[in-house]
């Protein structure tokens, strides 16, 4: 790959037209959007269809993206290339039959838990973890065939290592920070993220001050150097960019993605009662049109072109050409 | 177009590897098959996973099929290609969004009506046409951006001809014959299928016995005749077949054609008390093997080759390249 493609590889905005601008400020060529936290199947089509009236309003900045080339043709006419993925298997109900039709509507990464125990496996603020269950182990089976990447971004450890050894293809952790360098639930042991790598998964770097070292504060130099010992540990070719930006989000969003339907009483999830909002982000890294500031930090720690080429973008786009086909 | 492509544009049969066999023995390269009568949205997508099984199961008989091009793949694989459709709108619901919804599923033709008023339009079977609706103008308008047929095989006249009017492309009447034939409720009138071929739009001809002079006793030579002059009022680039062929399936599903879920008394529909079920067909078409006697009846009444070639599959494909993509 001569070029240098850019692309984030998990935001979850209040989108809108000013988002796709900052899209294209930022020089994204492709950007994996959070369709579905909590969401059913027909929640998940009825935001779909709201994607489609974006696609419709605005074709001069973002179409959707099925495929690799398509990343290279948003690059070729200064587009956006959208993808579709699920944070939470709940758009496929207990119907199987859902992952391929889901894949038939453009989505390309699913996250078998989302913090909770699911009918998949188990979230990362389970107490107890008792890995891949029956139907986990035949959805994963259905996510190979069809080309539906796994992701385990808020999943628990145990169920992470069995998704990683039982996938017959390679799986993403799309948004997460290794948790030796800020140990957060949602941040990866070096154990997880060894094994991610020896099986030609990819990790993307989170900008979620929640998964930061020192959170809001953290500096770009600190985000960076974690990133070039990631790439020591995983290889060079494993790891992206996967922001978690929430551009624009009201307070009330997040609570519902940490409570969806699931409780009546309130859980802070990663804030505490007196921060229950979205943390402030760090100063480098506003949102999407920061991503040159990203680039000039991998530089600063001594990465060289071709290492903040594949983390840019360039890795997720050969996993992108090589997982999101059948198999 | 050098070949002579075969082409089947409705069949609503008890699917089964030894159907999909039947496709193979009469030389389909493209079956258009009915997935939703009185289906919801969801019930609608359930038909269609079923379908993805019978993918998954016998790829080398069948596959989707999405473009006209998939027809020539199709015939240079020795494979039949399925296009999915609607006999009811049902499966949008009242949700404009779902249209392109599932034309991203695969849906390539969806009936405005099937028998009775619809949110879209009038059947054939009410007793009074009001046109085409207000929903029914902005569907046919949505209908038209992403390349979803319209289908008026079961619509009553008024609505079938403000179809045509309203439509900024070709429709399609997919399965029934000329009324001037056999004065069926099902049957279109001359002035119907006039407007039709004048707009681009296409008929297929139906060998569903309640649609035929005779009926079951039809003759070949009769079914033929029809359409030789059928050509000379339309165009003999405007017709190809849609055989509506239910076979192998039990006389309930007859009723839940008839009456689906909107009525709790029996309705008839084509048939009457003492001839309720399916109608057996006649001699010369038992079911997909027979469209060799088509062909060899249309050369009888002396149509010439390229006039064969246009109504056994080639108009149907010049009509599937024009009018499945977005506009």
């Amino acid at each position: 790959m001569d070029q240098l493609y850019r692309i984030d590889c998990l935001q979850y905005a209040n989108w809108s037209e000013a988002i796709f601008r900052q899209f294209r400020e930022g020089g994204l060529d492709a950007v994996h959007v959070t369709v579905t936290y909590h969401e059913n199947f027909r929640e998940t089509v009825l935001i779909m269809e709201q994607w489609n009236r974006w696609f419709e309003r605005f074709p001069e900045l973002i179409f959707q993206g099925r495929t690799g080339d398509d990343v290279r043709a948003a690059r070729d006419m200064g587009k956006t290339a959208i993808f579709f993925g699920f944070q939470n298997p709940s758009a496929i109900e207990d119907d199987i039959g859902l992952v391929e039709i889901l894949h038939m509507l453009g989505a390309r990464f699913m996250q078998l838990t989302y913090n909770n125990q699911s009918l998949l496996a188990t979230g990362c603020y389970e107490a107890e973890d008792p890995g891949v269950t029956r139907m986990g182990r035949q959805v994963i089976k259905e996510m190979n065939r069809v080309g539906l990447v796994v992701d385990m971004s808020h999943s628990a450890e145990r169920s992470t290592l069995e998704a990683i050894e039982i996938s017959d293809r390679p799986i993403a952790i799309t948004h997460a920070n290794p948790a030796s360098w800020h140990p957060a639930l949602r941040n990866k042991s070096d154990d997880v993220l060894r094994a991610l790598g020896q099986s030609g998964g990819m990790l993307g770097f989170s900008t979620y001050p929640h998964h930061l070292q020192g959170k809001s504060d953290c500096t770009l130099e600190s985000f960076c150097e974690m990133i070039a010992r990631t790439a020591d540990l995983m290889g060079p070719e494993r790891i992206g960019i996967g922001t978690d930006l929430c551009t624009d989000q009201p307070d009330s969003v997040v609570e519902w993605m940490r409570v969806g339907r699931w409780t009546k009483e309130i859980d802070y999830g990663e804030g505490s009662k007196s921060n229950a909002g979205f943390p402030p982000m760090p100063s480098w890294f506003r949102d999407s049109r920061d991503f040159d500031q990203i680039e000039r930090g991998l530089r600063a720690v001594g990465m060289n072109e071709a290492e903040v080429a594949g983390v840019m973008g360039n890795n997720w786009l050969r996993f992108f050409d090589a997982q999101f086909q059948p198999a």
